[in-house]
């Protein structure tokens, strides 16, 4: 018997994959609580039995589509490779508002889920988190903006909390503010604060 | 009959709040889910029947614990009423910071609870919060260090979502800094962070 080449054929991980895109789409605009199999089923037009076949259970579809969307979040924010520390900065921040502003829904379910006691989230959340800290020293090693030592490691750590709780509450209430004021301030604030570091 | 006068008799709502004084002592090491109302009875030396009564179930205990530790939390941090804007913020600070440090366990899993999803919770924590960024302008009312626009408001939002990470993450893991230092990083940054918003 031969296969028919009429089509692409899928291999099961592909196919994986591309339901977990739809997942991810999905999940932007809704909580983690609304995003079920039964709606990824219905909206890819496939059964549910076929989709627990792929993910097992509820928990395992949403533990996999929330490191899609982790991996999506490092990916979409990955600075150009040249320029200047803090043009790579502002461009690393700007995709980073663009992705939470696409994404609200889930991203604010993920980060209530994480902060809430739910250990596997919490983990990819906190992962991508130190992924997204981590880049700032990385893509600073000359120290421009920022020397890395254990106190301004920890410095970044209370940082990215305030761009996070900035981020939502601009969404929720703008205040005036512009998404390039905003970014001026995350990106400004990064030096500012580190400057406050007294000597040691 | 007449009562025995030989020692002072609680009134219930007395009693109510010497038993919520006990639940906050409680609560600094535990955690929320670690906070039951058996152990209440146990270190109060009354019965769980008692408690009941003064309570109603676990949930309201639990509200009428952390809105108690809520209000403690703002009572402490209360600045001195004399001395000038900056000098009061890093002593509603050091005193914020204390705070935490000896309350930590509860501190931690009311900021879980609130972020997770636990409604009321979330209402006190909210509230205690919004009681302490409105007090930054309360306290500074000639805008020494931070003139009151939508937008500081904002920031001021973003600045103690840090303040409140910073803390947690120096408590897990110092990285060298005293708590001296740690004050000094808190305060500095507030007006540090306030420079980096663009003209309007």
């Amino acid at each position: 018997m031969t296969t028919p080449i009429t089509r692409t054929r899928l291999t099961p991980e592909q196919r994986r994959s591309q339901l977990l895109d739809l997942g991810v789409r999905l999940l932007a605009t809704r909580s983690l609580d609304e995003l079920s199999i039964d709606l990824l089923a219905e909206e890819a037009g496939i059964s549910r039995g076929l989709l627990y076949h792929y993910f097992g259970n509820k928990h395992a579809f949403h533990e996999a589509v929330v490191r899609r969307a982790a991996d999506d979040l490092i990916e979409q924010t990955a600075p150009p490779s040249d320029d200047e520390p803090m043009v790579r900065l502002v461009s690393s921040l700007a995709a980073y508002v663009d992705y939470v502003v696409a994404n609200h829904e889930g991203y604010l379910s993920l980060v209530k889920a994480a902060a809430g006691g739910n250990e596997t989230l919490r983990e990819i959340y906190e992962e991508a988190r130190s992924a997204l800290n981590g880049r700032i020293f990385r893509e600073d090693a000359q120290g421009e903006i920022i020397p890395d030592t254990p106190v301004t490691r920890l410095v970044v750590r209370g940082w990215s909390a305030m761009i996070e709780e900035l981020v939502l509450s601009w969404i929720a209430d703008p205040g005036g503010l512009s998404r390039e004021q905003l970014l001026e301030i995350l990106a400004a604030s990064l030096p500012a604060i580190v400057e406050t570091v007294p000597e040691q």
